[in-house]
C-alpha cells in the first residue's frame, strides 16, 4: 500500500492495547518502528515483536519523518509533545508529520496545532486522526480512521493512515485540524449511548422475566438490533462480565468529551448526558475497571427484593415487544442527537452517516430514520420512512410504565420518551402521521 | 369552625400515620369519630384516643353522613370503597360526603365519580381533597388541602375540610372532581424534584470538599432556598438518617403518579423522570423504606475510592458558587415543569403560585421566576425579573463540568442543563438578554 518506495522510519509513542497493536502492524508491514511507552514491560514486548525501543520521547523522535502517537488522553499527548525534560515537538525533523491517532476533544488538536504554530514549528505536518475498531483491528491494519488535516499534510501521511486502516474505513474528513476529532465524538453519542442501551434493555427484559438468551435473540434479529447490543450481550451474558474487553472508563472517556466539548457551543446532549450520569454511579460503586456490559448490574440489583410488582404483560410476546420498543425509542434518540450534533460541527452528514453504519455506532434505527434526519438538517422535508413518531410515542411509553410498574430503573427509555414527547409538543397536531424524524427538531437541527 | 350546630358523625377510613393525625383532631374538636384500619392496634390506639371503631368498611359508614377516606393508594381506596364482602359504598347513606383524602391520581378519583354512578349512587357528595403538610399538621387541623367536587358537595363538606385545614391553606379548586388532585400532583413535581435535589446539592458539595455544614447555612440564607432542602438536611447530617419522616417509597408513590397522569396526555416530565430513575436506583439497592434524604448516599459513595480527581474551583466561595447555580438551575427547571403541568391541567395558575408558596414545593426561585413563567403560558411577555438565561446556563454547565472533573454524578443538575441548552436553541440568537422563565418554552407552554 506504501506509496513511497524505501519504507519510512516510524516513531511510535504509546504502546497501550491499541498502540501497541498499530505499531507492530506497521513491523510487520516492513517499516523500521521505534517505539516509546511509559510502561517497560510492553517495550520488552515490542521488541520482541521486531519494533526497536526509546527511552524518551525526543529520543523516539529524532531524525524520524513520520510519528504517531498513540497516547490514551490529552493530557497525555501534551506531556510527550511539549512536557519534561525531552518533549517530542522539539525533537521532531522538519516538515516532519505528526498522526495524533489517540481520541482527544476537538479543542486540544486545535489547541495543539497554535502550540505548534506558536513554537515556531508550523513546519510539523499534524493529522488528527482518532480510529476506532479495538485491539484486534488495530493489529491487522484495518482500524476504521477519521482524519483531518491541511491537504498537505494529508497527502504526505496518507500511505500511513492506509496502512493502519482498512481501505474501506479510512476517512478523509473536510473541515482541517479538530475535523477528525468531532467525526469520531459525533459517533461516539452512539456509543456512548447505545453501550448503556444493551445493558438497560437486557435489565428491562430481566424485570419482566424473560429468559435472555430468548431475548437476545429476538432483539438480534429485529429492527432493534445494534452493533453494541450484539457485542456487548455475550460478555453481559457470562457469569462475571469476561473478558473484559471495553472498561467502563473507556467509554466514561469518552463521553466526557462529548459533554465537555457539548458546552463549547451550548449544544444540548440529553441521550449522552443521562449514559454518563449513569457511568458516574457505576463508577461510584467500583465498577471503573470492569467491562461496560457489567452495568446490567445497575439495573437489575433490586430485582426480587423490592415486595411484590406485577407488570401488565402477558406473555413472551407482549414482553419482547415492550423491550423492543425501549431499545428503538432510544436508538432513535441517540440517532437524532448524535446527526444533530454532525450539523453543529459541520461534518459531511453523508459521511457520518456512511463512518458510523460501518462503525460500532451502526443500528437499524440510524440505517433507516438517520437518512431522513439528515433530509432535516438539509431543511428538506423527510419521508415518512419509519415509524410514526405518534405510534413509536405510545409504544415506548408501555414500555417505561411497564418499568415504572416493575420498579425498573429505565434511564435511557424515559429520557428518550420525554425527548418525543417534547417534539410532539412542538409538532403540528394536525398532522397525521409524523415522521420519526422529526424527533429530531428538539435539537433545533 | 363547624357549620353545623350538633356535631356531625363522621365515619373515617385508614388510620395511618395521617389519617389517625386528622380523625383524633376531629375527635378533639367534638365530633364523633368512627374509626377503621386493617391493623388492629392502630384501632386500640384510636379508641384510646377518643374514637369508636369499627370492623368492615359498611359497617363504620352505616348511618354516618360524612366519610372521610385517607387510605395510601387508589387500589386501598377501591378495595374499601367497592370490594370485598362488605365494601363501604353500598353501606353510605342517601346523599352522605365522601371526601377522599388520599393522594390518587386524577384519572382514578374520575373514575370513581363513573363508578358511583355506574352504581346509581351519584346521589353520594364526592370531595377530591388531597392533603398535603405531614403528620403533625393533620394532628393539629392545619393541613393544606386541595379540594375539588361539584357545587354542592364542596358546600355539604366544607365544614370538615375547614376542621382539617389552616384557614389560609385550604384551596378549592375549579374544575370539579379530579382538579384537586391534578393540583396535588402539579405541587408534587416540586417536590419529588426538590426532595432529589437536597441530596444532590449536598453530595455535589462533598465531592467538592465543602464542609457540608457551610454548605447547609449558606444555602439557606441564599436564593437557592428550598423549603424540601431546609426541611430535609437536618437529617441527612445524622449519622443514620435519623428520624424516618418521610421514606424514599412515599415520594416514589407520588412521582409515579405525575408520571403516569402526564402518560394521559403526552406532557413531558424531564425532570420528574429523572429523580424518578433516581429513586428506582435507590429502591433497588434497598433505600426505600429510608428516610428520603438518605439518597445523598447515590452521591457520594464513590468519593474518595475512584482515583485522582482534581476540580478548578480553588476556594469555598467558589465551591459554593458551583453548588448554588446547581440548586438554583434545578429549580428553575423544576418550577417550568410544574407550572406548565398546571397550564396542561387547565389548573388556575395564581392558586397554583400561592399553594406551592405555602407548601412543601416553594423555593425562592419558585417564588421569583414563577410568576413570570405564569404570564409565558398566559401569552404575555415575561419581565426580565431573575437571570438572564444565558448566564444561569453558563453558571449551570460551570457547575455540571466541575462535577464531570470530579466524577461525580448530577442527574438532576444535568438535565436541567440540557432543558436549558434546548430552550436556548430556539430561542432568538439576537436576545441580549433573555428571562430565565424562558426555559419553560421547552415545554411549550
Amino acid at each position: 500500500m506504501a506509496t513511497t518506495t524505501a519504507k519510512s522510519e516510524i516513531a511510535f509513542i504509546g504502546l497501550g492495547a491499541m498502540g501497541f497493536g498499530m505499531a507492530t502492524n506497521l513491523v510487520k508491514q516492513g517499516y523500521k518502528v521505534t517505539g516509546f511507552d511509559v510502561w517497560p514491560p510492553t517495550l520488552e514486548k515490542f521488541k520482541a515483536a521486531g519494533g526497536s525501543v526509546a527511552s524518551t520521547p525526543a529520543e523516539t523522535v529524532k531524525d524520524r519523518d513520520y510519528c504517531v502517537c498513540m497516547v490514551a488522553t490529552a493530557q497525555q499527548a501534551q506531556a510527550v509533545l511539549f512536557e519534561g525534560e525531552n518533549p517530542a515537538v522539539p525533537a521532531l525533523p522538519k516538515g516532519a508529520s505528526l498522526l495524533l491517532a489517540s481520541t482527544v476533544p476537538c479543542a486540544y488538536v486545535q489547541s495543539l496545532e497554535k502550540q505548534l504554530a506558536e513554537a515556531g514549528r508550523d513546519d510539523i505536518k499534524l493529522i488528527d486522526c482518532p480510529v476506532s475498531g479495538g485491539a484486534g483491528r488495530a493489529a491487522d491494519g484495518t482500524l476504521s480512521i477519521m482524519a483531518g488535516g491541511s491537504d498537505a499534510a494529508i497527502e504526505q501521511g496518507k500511505f500511513l493512515l492506509q496502512e493502519m486502516s482498512d481501505p474501506q474505513k479510512l476517512y478523509i474528513v473536510k473541515g482541517g485540524i479538530g475535523a477528525g476529532s468531532n467525526m469520531k465524538m459525533c459517533h461516539q453519542v452512539l456509543a456512548a449511548v447505545q453501550i448503556l442501551a444493551a445493558s438497560e434493555g437486557m435489565g428491562f427484559a430481566s424485570h419482566l422475566g424473560l429468559d435472555l438468551g430468548l431475548a437476545r435473540d429476538r432483539i438480534l434479529k429485529s429492527d432493534a438490533w445494534a452493533w453494541m447490543f450484539e457485542h456487548r450481550v455475550p460478555r453481559m451474558l457470562t457469569p462475571d462480565f469476561q473478558p473484559i474487553a471495553s472498561a467502563l472508563t473507556i467509554i466514561l472517556k469518552d463521553s466526557g468529551i462529548i459533554t465537555s466539548e457539548a458546552g463549547r457551543t451550548g449544544f444540548p446532549t440529553p441521550m449522552t448526558s443521562t449514559a454518563e450520569q449513569v457511568y458516574f454511579s457505576g463508577l461510584g460503586r467500583g465498577y471503573g475497571p470492569d467491562d461496560d456490559s457489567s452495568l446490567i448490574r445497575l439495573y437489575t440489583e433490586g430485582k426480587g427484593k423490592i415486595g411484590p410488582v406485577k407488570g401488565l404483560a402477558v406473555d413472551d410476546e407482549a414482553k419482547l415487544a415492550l423491550v423492543l420498543a425501549l431499545l428503538k425509542g432510544i436508538y432513535l434518540c441517540s440517532a437524532a442527537e448524535s446527526i444533530a450534533f454532525a450539523k453543529r460541527c459541520n461534518l459531511d452528514l453523508d459521511q457520518v452517516y456512511e463512518l458510523c453504519m460501518n462503525a460500532a455506532g451502526g443500528s437499524k434505527m440510524f440505517e433507516t430514520v438517520g437518512p431522513e434526519i439528515m433530509k432535516l438538517c438539509r431543511g428538506e422535508k423527510p419521508s415518512t420512512v419509519g415509524e410514526n413518531l405518534r405510534d413509536a410515542a405510545q409504544k415506548l411509553q408501555d414500555a417505561v410504565l411497564e418499568a415504572q410498574r416493575l420498579k425498573a430503573p429505565v434511564f435511557l427509555g424515559t429520557q428518550a420518551l420525554n425527548l418525543v414527547r417534547l417534539a410532539l409538543q412542538h409538532a403540528p397536531q394536525e398532522a397525521e402521521k409524523l415522521p420519526s424524524a422529526m424527533v429530531a427538531k428538539v435539537w433545533a437541527v
